[in-house]
């Protein structure tokens, strides 16, 4: 089977074998703003069509691929949801010599009934899981990081914190980041970061302290974005772990790669909670594990 | 004696009886960026020359004229400070013809040892006090407002939240403004907001909630900007009222003028507290009382 995992700017895909094994991976070209209208059957063909000449018949697409802005709209599926639903709920579309189906993403309301998307980020979810019958909290950190609840293997519930997305606007259009030299990372400047956010006062509030500690020289300029990144990073984990009502010190799955991994755990840790790290290829595993249950023919 | 609010973006100049009535007010040109190194007293001759030629022999300039990129730099004083401690403060720049004087900006620092700072609202502080011996807590909405604790007429303390710039940079730069098509107005969206603002999830979760109402249509275009409004000036009034601690419902007087005042004082009454407006030439009466007690021979 050939699973791809095709968002908005990037584009992943994997050749699989009958056990979900990773046999090949590629980027694809670009996200689908990069495809024209129309464009899709070639843009899959560019990607993998050495693979399809090479036998393969099967194609699994999840992420913006199936938003209304992709090849075709999979409408929301609502939770709870897990594997099963996910594969009973698969929309096909046309492609001359392979079946290509698309995993719809998932809609949810938060306790107030505020509602929640997400397209793509599921397969990660279910490929993330060690049991198919697992409870467990996940954390996807990005520009619109999630935080997702899964019960008995079912993805029961999520929130999305604008985290990623508010600290470049921040960072690059406001007073805050004209002082600011280097990149987040991981060290004492965030953690003072993460420590100020469990203060009162509020994160607007503490969102001040990043100038006026610079103003008095004890925030160095290459330390500004590591306290900016800790601020806004330690109050979506106490928000989340909060949310969460977890008994003991509560356990988080993440799931992606990169930078952000180990601000996320690191802030997890402060927060009294424990982090373990994700499967890279958990997008691959996810979709492995809904092909399985297609109904193909 | 001439009065001027001399602040980064633009100048405001009174001129005063002796008992502090406005007898004339004018803008000034423009704020201090836009006046050349060394030509703050040719400035200050274009603002006010008229009235100087008229006979005034005493100037006082507050706000961001006194600091490191203004005329000359009046070192913050530490608060508590009030009437006196400004009056005692102010620094004598030297000007042909007549004395001018610089009154200092107030540094402080919060609960938890985060250092605070401010220039030119003080002076608008004591202008709006009612007694000289007042308890307040009073509110300076802006780019960044100010929450100010006054007790026995001196300024305690006060803290610094950045809600409107947080505002403009997430409106403007963040997939948020794309799907908004007016201004942020005192209605139903707003007091939506300022609501939101109560629950669970943090401030940045609650921020894409804006994203996901609009895909929903339960936001419209038009009321977007006044729920995101809602949102961050919900948060920042419940630290604020949270961290004054008062008894009862809090009073709050607001100091200020333009759309902000409707929209601080809505939000203050939607959290259980009650706003007073405040004087719109409160700067120029608290210009008034602190030039009574200078030493100006």
């Amino acid at each position: 089977m050939i699973a791809v995992d095709w968002g908005t700017s990037s584009a992943r895909a994997y050749r699989l074998a009958p056990d979900g094994a990773v046999l090949a991976r590629r980027e694809g070209a670009g996200g689908i703003l990069r495809v024209p209208e129309g464009g899709f059957p070639a843009a899959l063909t560019e990607m993998v069509g050495d693979w399809l000449a090479d036998g393969e018949t099967r194609v699994l697409l999840a992420g913006m691929v199936g938003s209304r802005q992709g090849w075709q709209e999979a409408p929301y599926l609502a939770c709870p949801a897990g594997l099963d639903a996910l594969a009973g709920a698969v929309v096909p579309v046309p492609f001359p010599g392979a079946a290509v189906r698309l995993v719809p993403g998932l809609s949810a309301t938060d306790a107030a009934g505020t509602p929640e998307v997400m397209r793509g980020e599921e397969v990660q979810v279910v490929g993330t899981l060690a049991r198919p019958d697992e409870d467990a909290l996940l954390c996807l950190p990005g520009s619109h990081a999630k935080w997702v609840r899964v019960a008995g293997g079912r993805i029961a519930g999520f929130s999305t914190h604008m985290t990623g997305e508010a600290f470049a606007a921040l960072k690059d259009h406001t007073i805050l980041g004209r002082m600011m030299t280097g990149p987040a990372e991981v060290g004492p400047a965030f953690a003072a970061g993460v420590a100020r956010s469990a203060e009162g006062g509020g994160l607007l509030h503490h969102l001040f302290g990043t100038r006026t500690l610079g103003l008095f020289g004890r925030l160095a300029p290459e330390d500004a974005a590591s306290y900016l990144s800790g601020l806004l990073i330690g109050h979506e984990v106490a928000a989340a772990l909060e949310g969460a009502a977890m008994a003991g010190p509560a356990l988080v799955r993440l799931v992606g790669s990169g930078p952000l991994m180990a601000l996320y755990g690191r802030a997890i840790a402060l927060k009294g909670g424990e982090a373990v790290p994700g499967d890279p290829d958990a997008a691959a595993r996810g979709l492995a594990l809904i092909g399985e249950r297609i109904q193909w023919a």
